[in-house]
């Protein structure tokens, strides 16, 4: 699996849809995917999966620049339900189709979304390598040189894989991604429905630079849990021997949500070919949030959306998003 | 450019909108596209382009085995519109892309399908060869060795490339496709809007086997056009020095279109991996050309779809289709 910072043949998104996640932001949620939507698209080629009777309005919420590809899907969010792709020494692409239960089943309505990875490694031609363990893209994220980060109660969870221990899970992640050292963070957000995404919690910037969601206030839910993701990444090598350096990233501050506070962390961006795009919170912190992200990516064009409609719906710009390396397609047979 | 009996990755085709084309029977139409399109995926991946506002409508009736990608369309003929793919000896694909006129200008809306073939290869991240030939795909077929079959007055046309030698078209036919013998028929169908594709006229079942439209009724307006163009065939070799077998399919008879006559030929049918999808005319002669074809394609399941209500829009299964060969992308550039 490489890196998110490495170069994409596209970016994959689906269009909002679920009424029971959005509720009245439905329609603002639409406006918000297609204004990241046409960003992204900006620096690399994107398609947004949309059900049949949404193309025309994706259409034209998302304009030209974006290809919308009919498919009938329960929700929007490609990193958790798209395949995770992969590419080998020679930029051959494929692609991992994990099981996808509904986030531990707190989504009932999910078996159109649990077909998102086939649907779309059968589009591109690719082949699927089906893995027997329930994960959502959100929760590993990787160095491309062998090192996976992960928020441990997100995936050893007795809702996802009960029973299940470190090391098996370590086996079947080492077998489909190509990693061989992992970092398991104690820690996901305060109240993240998904028990934890390391999407929300840390990242690579590149290989040995790690991006972790950071509060200075003693009196915040997160503040233990930072400490402690902060504690192990310190003590950390990554799969070349290294130590990490690691860059906090203020979060910003308490924002209520449909079910409590919401899970908000400017960690959640996407990295697209030559560009960044990263979340505004309507929040005092907005500002250094992408002060410090133009810092780490000074050969980024960084740009920075308002996102708090999606967030309603339980996730982020990262959430939202998918990439496809550059890579040929690997063929699923040989005729 | 490989035989289109040779394996496909995908068939695309678009969803008719043309209701100057179609008339009152734009509906029946649409109908009629999606029985060949559900025939054709039993066979092979097919994805139908289709405008924004159409997608729900398209999905319905063709069901989920087409993919439908949402795509600013004028018209429906991917045979003409779209890329003409090619494989190099790696099994590596890439597409021409043809300048597209409107058929000689008889359509002056066909802005957006000239833009068609560079978007599905944009889509498809495959490199594209764009050639300085006004052409429709329907205007030529090859047996995949080096032999093209073309009818003149379809391409050294003064609407379409006026003034050009049939030497300067085999030199540009030659460098983008790949081939090295030129088989100039000299007659298309009467009342041939396009002024005679190839693909209603003859074409090659595997490499030195042709199948040639025919009528035995001397009155008929095609009687004089079919021996001509049997007298060519039986005095041509192909790009491997072999003469052509040559088998001919007795056309349907006279039936009235917008215009006069529409041009009907059986010969005009899509080959999908392990299949052929043909036309029936509700004619008598349907059970005589199903049973030719099945006779010459022993080896595919034959199936024969009612098709009047695409013809009336002025082309059939064949033009309707376009195979896109297995391979993989050739990438439009390095990065």
């Amino acid at each position: 699996m490489p890196g998110e910072f490495e170069p994409h043949a596209r970016c994959w998104m689906a269009w909002p849809c679920r009424r029971s996640a959005f509720g009245a932001r439905l329609e603002a949620a639409r406006a918000a995917y297609a204004s990241v939507a046409r960003a992204i698209a900006v620096f690399e080629p994107l398609t947004m999966l949309a059900n049949p009777s949404d193309v025309p309005e994706a259409s034209r919420l998302c304009g030209p620049a974006v290809t919308i590809l009919s498919m009938e899907i329960d929700d929007s969010w490609t990193r958790d339900t798209g395949p995770t792709f992969l590419i080998d020494e020679a930029r051959r692409a494929a692609g991992v189709d994990w099981i996808f239960n509904g986030w531990g089943g707190i989504y009932p309505d999910h078996e159109k979304d649990a077909q998102m990875a086939r649907k779309i490694l059968d589009h591109l031609g690719m082949r699927r390598y089906a893995a027997d363990l329930v994960l959502e893209g959100g929760g590993v994220h990787v160095d491309g040189r062998g090192t996976l980060l992960a928020v441990e109660p997100a995936i050893l969870d007795d809702r996802r894989n009960p029973g299940m221990s470190r090391k098996e899970a370590e086996n079947i992640l080492s077998a489909y991604l190509g990693v061989k050292q992992f970092i398991w963070l104690p820690f996901g957000l305060e109240n993240d429905e998904t028990a934890g995404h390391v999407d929300n919690a840390a990242c690579f910037a590149r290989p040995g630079v790690v991006l972790i969601n950071w509060t200075s206030d003693p009196l915040d839910g997160n503040y233990r849990g930072c400490r402690e993701n902060m504690a192990v990444l310190r003590a950390s090598r990554d799969a070349s021997g290294r130590t990490l350096e690691v860059i906090q990233i203020e979060q910003p501050g308490y924002k209520e949500g449909k079910e409590g506070r919401m899970a908000l962390s400017y960690i959640n961006f996407y990295l697209a070919n030559g560009g960044i795009v990263m979340p505004a919170f309507d929040d005092p912190r907005d500002q250094a949030a992408l002060e410090t992200i133009r810092r780490v990516f000074p050969d980024r064009k960084v740009v920075q959306l308002p996102v708090l409609d999606i967030l309603y719906g339980g996730g982020g710009i990262h959430c939202i998003t998918q990439q496809q390396p550059e890579g040929v397609p690997l063929f699923p047979h040989l005729r």
